[in-house]
């Protein structure tokens, strides 16, 4: 399971569209506050990998191409912590 | 826009995964309620085109295989409504 402070940490890319609290700053983008952890990793993998493609997700691949298995997990705890 | 009272009834098959009220069964899935209705009816049709591949979204493809652009708004917009 992932850290939530250090996925706190290594949030500062994502809040642009994503926002400080996990609540989307355009409603074409998903808020993740609160959303499950275990979604959030495999969605992010699947931007890694390339498994979502087309669109937006050009752009989340371009984020998340240097996260680690790691990363990825903290994240997710970090986000399913917040409150939606 | 989509209309959410038509989008609840089309909303059985989404159910067993996504909850009745939009709360997931399993923190595998998503969470639905008070997701943005924009970025619902993108995730659907990347679902739809093949955009999202691999993994659940292969059972997501399936399900959303015979939507029309009217349904999927529908449901997005029935899912958006909900408290999440």
């Amino acid at each position: 399971a992932g850290n939530s402070s250090a996925g706190q940490e290594k949030s500062a890319r994502c809040m642009a569209c994503h926002g400080a609290e996990g609540k989307a700053s355009a409603p074409i983008y998903p808020n993740l506050a609160g959303q499950h952890a275990p979604y959030l990793a495999q969605a992010l993998q699947a931007y890694k990998s390339g498994a979502r493609s087309g669109g937006q997700a050009e752009v989340m691949k371009a984020f998340v191409a240097g996260l680690s298995d790691e990363d990825i997990d903290d994240l997710a705890a970090y986000y399913a912590g917040l409150k939606p």
